[in-house]
């Protein structure tokens, strides 16, 4: 064989190697994102109602985390930082018109997030990723807003909180998307029964991820899966076979249901022989939101308030990470770390560098997962409510340089985001502040936030 | 062969076949006993420090029973009720002088458990059972209270809490017993660092334990073993090998030593090959003592208050059942179980009939292991102070007939059974009795205590 013949094959075998590898190795991606689910509401984090051996399962088969925080304990925001890599400071989604007021997007908001920021599926169209959320999208409602304008490829689900039934004259009801296409409203074509709870919406998302990922997985192209089901935001519901079915009324069942729907996706992975070459990493994008009541709202555990608040049981997250052959099976990682971080995770699994052009929030835990026992250090965790920075953790210490629950005012009219919880001095209903001498707190030692350190106490 | 022939083999081989029965089928005991240990300080109950592999993976392998319950919310009394089947109303560990206040057992204490009380290894005694008690006794130090005078044929262990130092004129340091003879005290010949926390006697205690499964395997004989470890007692300690390995200090330092001898013990029984004939209970004899602060005490996990308390973190516990081969593992049962059924299950395990004389409290949870489906109906818990029932679930219902936490005099001198919690009605200085119209929860919904169901609530 001659030398130029020679390196046209070599030329040709590199060339279908590399593209092989290229092809097959950056794996499909799969997000699960609850909506004020609780840190403690998961069986294998102390849920004593136990309504999730799926979950539980899928953490005996990867990695848990029980240090991973949202970027806001309100649903918008912590959307938003999960997208964009960033924290709601930077990608907009902060209010200035009231002091620690976390941004939220009513139905009525005219903005959405920015055509400035460039979202997780935007940057992985360029290994050739397609991309589809399933559920709550949340980051505005206009045309331009929605996913399909912001690198979605398909979206089924609504662009806001399934609250309502609302009148159709003023406030129409929530519209539900497939794709670009409005194909009805909550409480109208999609029934939400709020005196039963009943619902099926759970069970057409599952339905839709599990049509995606067949379709993807025949189309041998890689995916991003945006699971965002929300029945677990009040009004909680759940489908007909699933309630009354938990130990906890309504918000048990729609755990219950949420679960048997990540065991069905986890399941239909294996089916498809994809479990390998795909990532799915289990969260929620803020606290329980204890101020609804027994009956609609979920577990922090052992963390003090809820949903709102920058204490830990308003950002501390439910987390597991999952990716057979690749994930060691059963481990617990105690690296702090953030839902922004699941942006750059993503991106160094689908070998992309990120933008140089801005700041990002998020790193890479790709060496946390391929190796328990690695660890990222001095990496801090910060707790904004608006674009006030109420707290940071690094390591195990805590410093609170604002403390505050809600005004007396939202308080004495019932709004109580820390039911059964009273810290004098930290569950502040005036806005304290501590810049000069920050409240800090163990939490390793105590991760209730009960006990602030002072000087006679340091150990 | 003649009839009389056939009539003398048959009873040969019926009456071997009957003692080998008899001899095999009966399963060694062990019950695994801690000291204030919390229902929240397990991994697999949602301690984010997760300090417990060996017990989670003893869940896995077994039966995990989130409604376990002990019979009163202080070490004596739990105890006597552990070893007697009994309440502790009935077993004599309670007081009447003071209204709901928990008897406790003092160094000074003339009293101890009553001659008249049969304890659970005296009636393994009639079938062979050799009984061994490591740790702490705590039912009476005097001469004819100790474990060798009830039954026990081996002790090593103290019978007191190991409170101290004390001087050693007017108030010596705690004894500690070999069998009947005193081997040492505590702080001198058992060295407790009380500054440092560290103490090597849960390695003692494990050796001790270990030592008597090997003799008992070897002799063939069925045993129980009843290893009640009080590393997680204040003063809290550990080994040098675990201090300043968890991520809770001191306390959990002492948790991931006494989950490191729960996995050295089960190991042990693997390597014995007894593992499918020895049946283990792993409990604690009441709720996290939050009084002692962050560092000294564990956590009750979603649960309100602690030790001393008829509150869910007061009286509810850890409770894992294990018995390879037995047991399916991985299972989760919500069975309404106390303390006192594993005296009656321990003798229905080892083929004895109850005494018919008196009034037991336990129920056989047999049953109920052997088939995880299966559930004893409306079994009622009751949570005693004292001589006054505080409390009774039934279902997923608790009514409260009397609530306190602590007195007001007690409180301000800051003794706190509740830090950082403060239900108004619920969480009361005053003894406030509602036996009219109790005060009713569903711990299903909120297993917190939170939320009293009124009239218009009951949903």
């Amino acid at each position: 064989m001659s030398g130029p013949t020679l390196t046209f094959f070599c030329i040709i075998i590199c060339a279908s190697w590399t593209e092989k590898q290229a092809v097959a190795s950056p794996p499909n991606v799969i997000i699960m994102l609850m909506d004020d689910m609780g840190w403690g509401d998961l069986g294998v984090l102390g849920q004593p109602s136990r309504e999730t051996p799926n979950l539980d399962a899928m953490a005996a088969q990867g990695m848990l985390l029980p240090n991973f925080y949202t970027a806001n304990p309100l649903c918008s925001p912590s959307r938003a930082a999960l997208l964009t890599g960033r924290l709601p400071v930077r990608n907009g989604f902060y209010t200035t018109n009231g002091h620690a007021r976390n941004a939220y997007t009513p139905q009525e908001i005219v903005g959405g997030i920015s055509q400035d920021e460039i979202l997780l599926p935007q940057m992985l169209k360029k290994k050739g990723y397609v991309s589809k959320i399933v559920g709550k999208w949340h980051l505005g409602h206009r045309a331009q807003y929605l996913p399909l304008k912001n690198g979605f490829d398909e979206w089924f689900g609504a662009p806001n909180c399934h609250f309502g039934p609302y009148n159709n004259s003023g406030r129409p009801n929530i519209p539900v998307y497939n794709n670009s296409e409005m194909v009805g409203r909550y409480y109208e074509e999609f029934k939400i029964d709020r005196k039963m709870g009943e619902s099926n919406l759970t069970q057409i998302y599952l339905e839709e991820g599990l049509d995606f990922i067949y379709r993807q997985s025949v189309a041998q192209q890689p995916f991003f899966l945006y699971w965002a089901a929300d029945a677990t935001h009040a009004p909680v519901y759940a489908s007909r076979r699933f309630l009354g079915k938990s130990q906890r009324g309504r918000y048990g069942d729609a755990v219950m249901e949420l679960d048997y729907s990540v065991g069905q996706i986890l399941s239909q992975l294996r089916t498809l022989g994809i479990e390998n070459s795909t990532f799915v990493f289990f969260t929620s994008d803020n606290g329980a939101a204890l101020t609804s009541g027994a009956n609609e709202s979920g577990s922090n555990g052992p963390f003090l308030c809820g949903k709102e608040t920058t204490y830990e049981g308003g950002m501390r997250e439910p987390a597991i990470a999952w990716w057979p052959g690749h994930i060691t099976a059963g481990t617990v990682n105690f690296q702090l770390s953030s839902i922004m971080d699941l942006y750059t995770t993503s991106l160094s699994l689908a070998g992309i560098s990120p933008v140089d052009d801005r700041a990002l929030d998020g790193l890479d835990l790709t060496p946390v997962f391929l190796n328990s026992s690695h660890t990222l250090q001095n990496r801090p965790i910060f707790y904004y409510r608006g674009n006030e920075l109420m707290a940071v953790r690094l390591g195990q210490y805590k410093a609170h340089y604002w403390t505050w629950t809600n005004s007396w005012e939202e308080f004495k009219k019932g709004v109580n985001f820390c039911p059964g919880q009273e810290i004098p001095g930290v569950t502040t209903h005036e806005q304290k502040e501590h810049t000069l001498q920050p409240l800090i707190f163990h939490l390793g030692r105590d991760p209730g936030e009960k006990f602030p350190i002072s000087e006679g106490h340091s150990r």
